[in-house]
């Protein structure tokens, strides 16, 4: 397309790779930034499993048959993907890749082995940060408050919660969720920071080999 | 001392460099960060050169005659040094590595070489930035609002100032500094944001595994 072969963006867009076990508040934190940055979306993934009530396609999930899902991964449409009790769930590599090249942020809310997948194919493009609740009775009371869940969910989801939380350490950013506009803060903090990484800044790294040139000409004629 | 050994810290400190070429505005960023963050200290460079009639002893450096500079390099007690034109510079260990353990940060105003060697000494407690001016009008600009300095100094500074802009691709953050408070609004981001690295995070990292053994014994007494 023409459009896109003139990009110039400012810099180029990252992966922000956000995860927590459950009931540590992070769907909130999640949705104030998508909300308040314009300049983040989030990675819709795609799977195989069956859609549920409440879910709406290509906002919950994208929802595939398991043979346009086989289809995806043999021609490598996915950025990463994974088979979880039966089902396939993977991230489209086609909205990824054109939200980085036009320089806008891409929110992931996906597991350790997904972020690892993303790390390994685009090293230079991520961001993960791990966000830890302030202790289980509190997790216990946020997992409580879906009044539609049994106890038998909750027992079985803070058993899974067990698996999450223990990979707090392969995550680069650790946050704690006691009071969500101190973490909400820190989580913008780290977007901003993660921003300003050199080899992101694709504009003022053009300023400064700009400048370097100026300079040198600047001097040169002063001499 | 039965002080030091009782330290727990929330987390570990860090060494956050700033450099930019003269006339970027650094000084006027760094001097606002270290009035406002409490938490915030300056390393101050130890020198052998002549000390100014507006320099003051422990606070624009370490005035130390070359002897004594000489008996610190030997008891390995810098973190980096290097001769320039012929004078010795160097960052004192002791200062640091203390303010690292208590959790504080340590500021440092000095080039790639010496970020190049601390990063060598502690690579896990250094975050480096940035900042370019505007333009070299600008750049100009600044250097001459120093009015005691002649036309030769300030053309002396910029031609400093190539071999300085050069460095940018060294550091991990980059900024410009074309309104200064939108600039300083970005080095806060990344100095919050580095304080979240996982690394550092010692408290949070604690939490992480009590929460962990929580959650198991929550599980297993449900069952």
């Amino acid at each position: 397309m023409a459009e896109s072969s003139k990009i110039t963006p400012e810099r180029r867009g990252l992966m922000f790779v956000i995860s927590s076990p459950s009931g540590a508040g992070k769907s909130t934190i999640a949705n104030l930034l998508l909300k308040e940055d314009d300049n983040l979306k989030l990675s819709v993934s795609a799977t195989t499993r069956e859609r549920r009530s409440s879910e709406v396609d290509g906002v919950h999930y994208h929802f595939l048959s398991r043979d346009k899902f086989q289809k995806m991964v043999d021609g490598e449409e996915f950025l990463e993907w994974a088979e979880v009790h039966g089902n396939y769930y993977g991230t489209p590599k086609e909205f990824v890749e054109n939200e980085l090249e036009h320089g806008r942020d891409v929110l992931f809310d996906i597991d350790v082995q997904g972020a690892e997948q993303l790390k390994a194919k685009l090293p230079d493009d991520i961001a993960t940060l791990f966000i830890l609740p302030p202790s289980v009775l509190e997790m216990k009371n946020r997992l409580k408050t879906r009044a539609t869940d049994s106890d038998e969910v909750i027992l079985r989801r803070m058993k899974t919660a067990v698996g999450e939380l223990e990979q707090w350490p392969n995550y680069e950013y650790l946050i704690v969720n006691e009071d969500l506009d101190k973490a909400y803060g820190q989580v913008k903090a780290i977007l901003s920071s993660e921003r300003m990484k050199q080899g992101r800044q694709e504009k003022n790294a053009n300023l400064a080999r700009k400048l370097y040139e100026d300079l040198i000409e600047e001097t040169q004629n002063e001499i």
